[in-house]
């Protein structure tokens, strides 16, 4: 108990319950819609990704019966092990948005059990953007409170924060009261695992559905009147002391500037636009700009240079990739292929792409190092320059200083949105009805019965693979990470 | 990776993949039949209560088909969560046995998961047998490598330790390979979860529903091929340095002596054998044994000095004790109790039981004081004396300088099983089965196929409730803890 009105989650509780309709701005409202139709896009691409199918092939999982949909397939389940499967899908690809306050992934955690609940209950959209903007509110809330103690510690705050978040939206799409909505968080407490030890394997994006499936499960025992301890916070063997150590935690920067403006509006969302490692963003995005603005192609270049930040290059400086782990995390390839396709796709990291001999031509004309003017120790350390030497001998360059996903300033047009939602969904749906569910997304608040936009989630192929999974499991699952700034 | 040859799990996983029938002593069989039956007992008188109640009528909790019993209901449902719910169940009232290595109770984990996959895949009663010794060793042999640092921090060891005990137990009664098994435990060390700030209410038990379920979960995607890294223990962001703190911890003690004996067989299982805190437990022994041996009844008694270790007063000292919670921590009534009635039983601890009038008359014959000559930071903690005198004048005690529990040298007998078993039981079963399956259990590594066993731990009643569940429910569920030294 604190001397400011109660335990830390019943107070969280009570401004959580507080959040109405009219705390929607028309920004985050916005927003809202960009981070939802972006994180429905890559759970799509990820479903015949290992670590979904493996969890589908799991004997008990996804096997109650239900209304809540596994995106992609025809299975319907119920909303906990929905919240599972596409939870770790959405997180698969390490495609989705992330928020370098949580040193994580935030969407994932709130979409897929919000969807889930919204099909089982035939809830709206617009409720469904109210939870996913107080979810994400209470998630990087309670990041600002302990990061990036944290986060350098070890855990994974997309799964051990994420786990509230998923808590709290649920508890608002289900309209608990603050008594029980703090019930639900002590629950997620006693729930929050994940260890970043685990990075690098399929068990990342597990902690992911683990997390939406484990937030959401609170919610539901608190509606039938669980019980837990609402003090379990502050309490000396309690999340903050046990998680971060005594000390290395600030609970008031929970509440301090609550909603002043929400989390989704500043600093918002960082999109991914391209399917590789993030560093690699910023090189890609100058490449393509001299594409567009200078009307350079393949043909005319003689040399490329790539000098991203110091701290973007150590683990993308991979100058022959062979393998689709390989081409992820190559500065050298992601460049060259942003200058022979355009705007990066998950194919182009795929199977034998990296091989490809055009690609294997100007990776030979090719070189990447530190940039000389970006300060190592600098406030901005997500810049690069990409320079090319033009077999007239012309030399054009275009630099950026700081680009970290894209989102706030430096948002994603539509047409970039529907791209990569595009490229996503035709992994997981019918070419047919993308379109269509791009467009009811992007007024996913007019929805009076999510069940009516869902129904466009549905994919009637045979569960259990396709080549896409085949592709993988035998290459023996290498699944990257390496976007967490 | 270690030069002794792989990563912990590695290592970890080899043992207990090499573990065969020819591993298990005859203490260790006796021993793990103890251990089973007690579980078992303990978890049908769980069953009615709010915690395993609220779970079951929790949308899409123990809705998937499956074979696996929710102990002493009819309802069948997946493994995985018959092992949530019956291994909720299992710790309700705090009356399972318990480690003190562990800080915890180690059978919880253990005996929900096996039960649930012995059902699913028709195994033998041998085979649940071996997993269970297994399953028991590398979770106290973890918390060897890392008690008590882990335990005082705030950990819940019998679900943060539990769930590697759950999956080791679950990967040996499926047959995983090493290779898997580590990968299992990888998984469990991602889902290790449950702060010591959620004892005392409703959490507390699900915390061992919730490990249970996940270590099951871990061994059922490790045998789907899903992936994790095996050196998940020792990495800078693992297990090990996340959960304890760097230096805290030493993962030679997993494989010291491993085997020899058994942890089961020596320190073994200490059980509890009264429903109330188990810092009464050696005063209630002694009281009966001042009843057996002198034949004294509360008609001949003027004065009950109960002189308890110090460290086990300051929570049991509870001259008037007025609620089911209070009666539970009493140190007096507990005595008393067990001379009015004999050996405590559930509903000694329930209702009003501590309001009735002969005991309420005894109450104030009755005064606790710390022992005066047990010291306070001794080696042994666990001791009382109960001192009576009689209206003819005579003064007559019994003392004991330690006693954790029942077990090792000091086991309870076969009645005195029985009689535990007998309470617990008809709590959630019809009283014609009680009996054989006591028998049943008490040769279990003959049962060739557990589901002819399981049968017997149906009950077709109506689910939901009953008077007991509407009696805890209508008092707001104050489960006592307590117990964990």
């Amino acid at each position: 108990m604190s001397a400011a009105g109660g335990a830390i989650l019943e107070r969280l509780a009570s401004r959580i319950c507080a959040f109405t309709r009219h705390d929607l701005t028309p920004l985050s409202l916005a927003r809202a819609r960009t981070g939802i139709t972006d994180t429905i896009g890559v759970t799509l691409a990820g479903i015949p990704e290992p670590c979904a199918q493996i969890l589908l092939r799991t004997p008990g999982v996804a096997t109650a019966p239900g209304a809540a949909l596994v995106f992609g397939t025809a299975r319907r389940t119920s909303a906990l092990d929905a919240a599972l499967v596409n939870g770790t899908a959405s997180h698969a690809l390490d495609y989705d948005d992330f928020s370098g306050d949580l040193g994580g992934h935030q969407s994932v955690p709130l979409v897929a059990p919000l969807f889930a609940l919204a099909e089982e209950r035939g809830l709206s959209g617009m409720r469904l953007v109210q939870a996913y903007v107080v979810g994400m509110e209470t998630l990087i809330r309670l990041a600002r409170a302990v990061n990036f103690v944290h986060y350098d510690k070890g855990w994974h705050p997309t799964s051990t924060l994420g786990v509230f978040g998923a808590a709290a939206a649920s508890a608002h799409m289900i309209g608990l009261d603050a008594p029980r909505t703090a019930i639900a968080l002590s629950l997620a407490a006693s729930m929050a695992s994940g260890l970043k030890a685990n990075f690098g394997t399929m068990a990342k994006p597990f902690h992911a559905g683990h997390c939406a499936r484990n937030g959401l499960l609170a919610a539901l025992m608190a509606e039938q009147g669980f019980v837990a301890n609402p003090g379990v916070m502050e309490h000396h063997q309690g999340f903050l002391d046990v998680f971060n150590g005594p000390g290395n935690h600030d609970a008031t920067r929970i509440f301090e500037g609550w909603g002043r403006p929400w989390e989704v509006e500043a600093p918002g969302i960082a999109l991914k636009q391209f399917p590789c490692c993030g560093s690699t963003h910023p090189a890609i995005a100058m490449m393509l700009k001299l594409v567009r603005e200078e009307g350079i192609t393949a043909a005319v270049v003689e040399r490329i240079e790539v000098l991203p930040h110091a701290r973007r290059l150590p683990h993308t400086d991979n100058p022959h990739p062979t393998t689709p782990l390989g081409a992820k995390f190559s500065v050298q390839y992601a460049v060259v292929r942003a200058l022979l396709s355009g705007t990066p796709k998950l194919a182009d990291f795929e199977g034998e792409a990296a091989l490809d001999p055009e690609a294997q031509r100007l990776l030979a004309l090719t070189t990447a190092r530190a940039h000389p003017d970006m300060p190592r120790d600098g406030a901005a350390q997500w810049g690069a320059e990409v320079i090319v030497t033009l077999r007239d001998g012309r030399r054009l360059s275009r630099r950026v200083n700081q680009m970290v996903g894209r989102g706030g300033d430096n948002p994603m047009s539509s047409d970039e949105l529907w791209e990569k939602f595009h490229d996503c969904a035709e992994r997981g749906l019918a070419r047919e009805n993308i379109a269509p569910l791009f467009d009811r997304l992007d007024a996913i608040e007019e929805v009076g019965d999510m069940r009516d936009l869902t129904r466009l989630l549905e994919y009637t192929a045979p569960l259990g693979g396709g080549p896409r999974f085949a592709e993988v499991e035998r290459q023996g699952m290498p699944l990257e990470t390496g976007w967490v700034p």
